[in-house]
């Protein structure tokens, strides 16, 4: 195998000059850098990239950090990221934490061992102290961990008001949402957004808890519906929840949208697959996952970004859980 | 920050003897170990990973190459594999190639780079020779790519053979089976016991490709049921093809399972998610996806491993969208 001694020694140069050349850092005359590029290309060198990384610190690797890659918001997200770090000639270690502390930790550790340029964080459960000091490039996705940490986030409180616009305007009268887990900003947003409408329309509510799972949301609902069966309209707070509360529904013999409108959050494909079809808040998944690997990148090459708050707009997309305009038919 | 020439002052050893016992190489006296390992928990050093893996070769991270883990089959997997790793101090590098074969080229090349100790291959279009003079470890999952490659697969063809039979038991006379890709192995298998069955029952048959798409399986299912009114079951081969079979039926008006039932080949959650619910052979996806890691961790610790052919059972799972005993009420 040709090492950069090889390489030195065809170009006539010292080891430190093609060092120099391959890492483009520090003083180099234009001829001895010509040798060295033509002895790179004669003896078919490549330089190793793992003592690159040593070198520079760098291993050209982007961690990401979800809770877990099995929730259908997360695959696309890590999509995206995966395309934009190909783009740019970094690769992507997927680290599943569970929203667990401990394995959040865990990762940090691991992921500053192997040198990654940058975190991309999602929805963690880490102080801003913890993460501050980890001393590498981050970007929070999907949640806000401090000012000075770039973030990128969808309208989610906007995407609440939107959901619930479109079933008080649809006609229900009495509309429960299906919250998600309590603490969680993304759900605080969503039950926020949902308020500032039921209370300007006088329309009666009920909030519950369903936290993002089916099952969860089937059961809640159930129980919501024997309670409250003049419920018309439901808001979930992401389209699993919706899933849930659509079979529930179908189970109790009510049909969907004539009985009962349901509108969820997020826009996974599989709310197009579900009989009827999945009123949603659409958030831009992909290119939220795709804002924050760029935004990462640029902090890594030390570039200039436009500001350090991203927040992204939600899409109401109207299929047949709604009667509203534009239902597919 | 501590270093290795810290750790051999202090316990008055050479460099070189710290680093033969840092990588449990080569002899060290059991004197010098004891000191050097006191050392080591004194000044509170933390070997630096990326410096022990120039050293090794080793970089304790392994390559998962899948198609697109957008394809709901994958996140599924690849948490397995992350699990799995994680508990052997791996980490995961994702790759998403497209089934492009310049992907998957680029792919190896980055991963070899990186010194990764092992890569997972799952549905690649790479040659086994090209893979063979990788010279890393790998796994083949959900594919065979050469006998000399351990692989991890399920009985697609014994799957496809009870799904059938499980439509013939129910009552359907007439049988289309909605075929994944031509050429892919695993769509070819469930293609074969599909064959098996319909022709030993002598219910009449038909075979339309619908690759593995939603939307491409509604309009493939929408014009097979325009020629054929009669059909009255079908064999999708995968999940996300039985969604867009029923969403095609639900459209025309027709009732599942009363005039027409459907079973998907995957096992993948939102199958229950769906109303009616989808009866489906399932694979055990969790546990390939372990297996295949455990199994590249055994070779790359140069353990043996039992047998190089591991074929996974798949499950009946009987839903809401079939006839048969046992369906969720």
């Amino acid at each position: 195998m040709t090492t950069i001694r090889d390489v030195a020694k065809h170009a006539q140069v010292s080891v430190a000059t093609v060092s120099r050349v391959l890492n483009q850092k520090g003083y180099v005359s234009k001829k001895a850098e010509e040798a060295v590029m033509a002895a790179i290309k004669e003896l078919d060198f490549r330089p190793n990239a793992v003592a690159r990384t040593l070198y520079n610190k760098s291993s050209r690797m982007i961690g990401l950090i979800v809770p877990d890659i099995t929730n259908p918001f997360f695959p696309e997200l890590a999509r995206a990221v995966e395309d934009i770090a190909l783009t740019y000639g970094y690769t992507v270690v997927l680290c599943n934490a569970d929203e667990d502390i401990k394995k959040e930790r865990n990762y940090l550790d691991v992921l500053k061992q192997k040198y990654v340029d940058g975190i991309i964080l999602t929805n963690n459960q880490l102080s801003f102290s913890e993460v501050d000091e980890a001393g590498v490039p981050m970007v929070a996705l999907d949640r806000v961990i401090a000012d000075h940490i770039p973030t990128v986030v969808s309208t989610n409180k906007i995407g609440a008001e939107m959901a619930t616009k479109h079933l008080v305007e649809s006609g229900c009268k009495f509309i429960a949402h299906l919250r998600g887990p309590k603490g969680l900003p993304t759900a605080d947003q969503r039950l926020e957004g949902f308020r500032n409408v039921v209370e300007q329309s006088a329309v009666a509510s009920v909030v519950v808890e369903a936290d993002f799972h089916y099952e969860r949301s089937e059961l809640v609902t159930e129980e919501l519906l024997k309670q409250h069966p003049s419920i018309d309209g439901i808001f979930a707070s992401s389209d699993v929840t919706a899933a849930g509360a659509l079979k529930a529904i179908s189970k109790m013999g009510k049909r969907v949208p004539e009985d009962i409108q349901i509108v969820g959050f997020d826009g996974i494909p599989f709310g197009e697959m579900l009989v009827p079809s999945l009123t949603t808040i659409a958030q831009p998944i992909y290119q939220m996952g795709a804002t924050a690997a760029r935004l990462l990148i640029k902090l890594i090459e030390k570039k200039p970004i436009e500001g350090s708050y991203f927040e992204l707009s939600t899409d109401l997309i109207i299929r047949e859980t709604t009667k509203g305009e534009g239902a597919a038919k």
